[in-house]
């Protein structure tokens, strides 16, 4: 069972991500999984009407990432770095975006996810993303650790 | 030698993608290559300082786009495809990021290119992504066509 | 429903890749979806005796265009654009490998699609690819056209 | 200067990979730099005549591997742990590919490098890659370590 529920996450991004913490929903969380809502808004869009690409990396990495914390628990963690993205689909206009994400690996040092990006409400994903992360020694816990986009 | 020079990109960045615009400058064109800068302030950065890994990845984004353009003119281009990056270090808060990057492929249907992100001053790259692009038609000219960052 | 089940997916396997054909079988094929085994042998490990990257790049790939095939019928296919792959865990020696994927995306021009790769027998996945195709005009019917891997 | 220089790198190609030792040549090693020549073969052929998938991957990480031990001496080296390789021209069969990498980033625990391939004598690129590897801790010895292809 993950150590961190909805709320606990909820608030975790809250605190330690108070500048983005507004962007983003707790939607559940599971054995290695997680599931996280983009609430889309003017700030996310390009011309044109559809959500821009470096808002749905931002959603895959902030999804993969508190996938991780509900796993570990809310210690310090590392940072991103790396991720693969394929855009697939053009979003469309106004429509909040969700990110589901499964962790394949949670090592000593590494951590490896990935996330299907998918309008809400439709079927069809419209990107994909495939996380790694380096995670600090177990006695490290300072709180300035974060995802890339935190 | 490119179809358009930094002065023509300004204005095609000013006019099309008005809403990132103010982000970025245009340090440099060549052949197959072009030299972005992102004007790091407080949107890019997050807690602890260092600039966001979406930052980064649109700078990436955008700098690859604007290398193909200058080498295709400003007819429309098609969407970003799939980028892979890898964030190697971490970067100093409040310092401009310089994205430097080249085409290798410029094909009929699909572009490649990647970029090495640098502080603005220093040697050794935070980040290095690689980004493909697929093109439109030569006839298609609807002016929607976007990076995924615009 | 696919339009190749396993037998038709093992004949054209057999006809048109026979370089490669006896290293694989075709174990299921299903709606976007196709589960490939690599017959481990010598040719396939490294010292130590675990199976090489190479392989598993191989593997990966040829399961991802084989369940595309699947989808598209026997018709030519355009070859392997990119990969970006994960290596997770070290396989075991002498224990095949088995490559689960799914079809992500199956445009007009392109296809996405991504794959875990599994020891035989075990649930944590060794290694994660995702991978894209360029597709032809549907008039094209070379029989020229082949993975990356072929 | 790197530790090890080309008759070093091919000393030890030859007693800790001889299982592929023979279809590589160390061309030129440099400061965080390496060149390294896929000596094409039958098996590294798929239908058609072009040089395959795998062994295109499997010079990129050779030769980045390669690179990483050159700068840091025969000691222990740990697993590649991933790779983004992007196709982006046919090769001609029967031609020699040439890998040249350079090193971007070598951590205590993570390195990583690029690789654009080349074939012989011509200046187009037939792909290009991106390879990250997980490195032991210093006093790590042991000889089992190895890249993803050895």
């Amino acid at each position: 069972m993950p150590m961190m529920d909805e709320a606990a996450l909820t608030a975790f991004l809250a605190r330690d991500f108070a500048q983005v913490a507004d962007q983003f929903a707790v939607e559940a969380v599971g054995e290695m999984t997680a599931r996280i809502r983009l609430k889309v808004a003017e700030q996310h869009l390009r011309p044109g009407g559809t959500v821009s690409g470096p808002a749905m990396f931002a959603l895959a990495d902030v999804a993969v990432y508190l996938a991780i914390l509900a796993q570990v628990g809310p210690r310090a963690l590392a940072v991103t770095t790396s991720c693969a993205i394929d855009f697939m689909r053009r979003p469309a206009s106004g429509v909040d975006l969700i990110g589901a994400c499964r962790i394949l690996k949670l090592g000593r040092i590494l951590a490896v996810g990935d996330c299907l990006i998918f309008q809400d409400g439709l079927e069809a994903p419209v990107a994909r993303a495939s996380l790694t992360y380096s995670l600090p020694p177990e006695s490290a816990s300072s709180p300035s650790s974060s995802p890339a986009n935190g």
